[in-house]
């Protein structure tokens, strides 16, 4: 088998997140594989082909990209974020264990991406600066209970917590069952935020206490971020106020 | 106050990981901040000033740097990885938060970038493609005890676990008792990857079972990643295996 298959990550939104890699990647790719608005993303060019497809068959499409890449084609799937984390990458080892023996012969790549939680932070100040954990709160293809179990694990170990997946128009409850668990385990001013398309025009940001957030606000677009017990508010002079996990642990307690 | 200060990722090496809106700063600056091998990493430029440091002051260097801007200066702190991930981010806000109160007027901006966790997983397949954590196995500025507690959780959890900063001259008994810690509560046949200056000229890829792992290999260039109980090696034909932690759970037992 002489193609190849990359899953490429365009990070959250914007050309300067994109790593040089990615972009050269893609300009030497003969199809494009992914969820259309990330082809969108791709400018046009001769003899490029694009498959785009809806976001709810992830793993279809990592079989198509990798039968195409065993025909001979230089296949890139395309992802948002970073395709490692929560992304495509997952879906086409899936697919590559489930699959045609001979894929396990290809020549797969995965270019790292800017992820959400990171752009998020970026925007924020230093919310991840101290150990950190990222759960995604969907159950489309997990149970419930063990989304509950790592939250649990979460607050026990005082991490702070990014959420992916956070609400969808089929699971709405899923984030105020969340919110109502962590408030058992954590103190009620811990610092949230809401981090809605960062990068993008729509960007929004909204800061609250784990007691007083609306965690109804999180769509399908936002990346929440709850904090330590060390995360904390730093007033910033005509602007709003950045957040700061320390790097030090139970300093002055 | 007319300066500004951006805390800037060079990712884990080569400058294709690197992304354009940090090039684009740093092409900018007036001043460079950072760990000298950092600084070392950006052209030379008339007009441009670097002030190198060893990599055990990060607080002065932050406040050295906030000190510049607040004079009128385009001050670049360059960091390693992503600077929001146990890196130069908090230690920036950590200055502004105990330091001159004039400091919150300036413009701090944070410009992310791929961290050392997202260039191993890269390499590896899928490692990350469920829920995962990050610990700084550094007890510099925490106790070991926090660490201890966040292992412990992040096993209950059953979380993939990324260790940063697995090993030093002064400390290098800490990667074996995490180890023992993880052996008595993890199975032993869980995956384990040593990714060693991942990206540069000396990379060095390492897999094995949490049993068998040698932790002894782990340095301060190494990233250590522990898999959940979902986590498993995919045989790849002429190659070293891939690593998946798949988008489902439970799915088979």
């Amino acid at each position: 088998m002489t193609g190849s298959l990359a899953i490429v990550g365009l990070g959250p939104g914007p050309d300067h997140w994109v790593v040089p890699e990615a972009t050269a990647v893609l300009a030497a790719a003969t199809d494009l594989v992914g969820y259309q608005p990330y082809i969108d993303r791709v400018p046009a060019r001769a003899g490029l082909i694009r498959h785009g497809s809806d976001n709810r068959v992830e793993i279809d499409r990592a079989r198509h990209a990798l039968a195409m890449a065993a025909e001979g084609r230089i296949v890139a799937v395309v992802s948002g974020g970073d395709p490692g984390v929560f992304a495509m990458a997952a879906a086409v080892f899936e697919a590559v264990e489930a699959g045609d023996h001979g894929w396990r012969s290809l020549d797969i790549s995965v270019i790292p991406g800017v992820s959400a939680m990171q752009a998020a932070a970026a925007r924020l100040g230093a919310p991840l600066g101290h150990d950190f954990c990222a759960i995604s709160l969907s159950d489309n293809l997990k149970p419930w209970a063990i989304v509950e179990r790592r939250l649990r694990a979460a607050a026990e170990g005082d991490f702070v917590i990014a959420l992916y997946n956070p609400a969808s128009k089929a699971r709405p409850d899923r984030i105020h069952q969340a919110f109502a668990l962590l408030r058992d385990l954590k103190a009620g001013d811990t610092p949230v935020a809401f981090a809605r398309a960062v990068g993008r025009p729509d960007e929004a940001m909204t800061l609250a206490t784990l007691a007083e957030a609306d965690p109804g606000i999180a769509d399908m677009s936002t990346l929440v971020l709850i904090g330590s017990s060390e995360t904390r508010f730093i007033a910033k002079i005509g602007g709003r106020p950045w957040l700061l996990t320390p790097r030090t642990y139970g300093v002055g307690r």
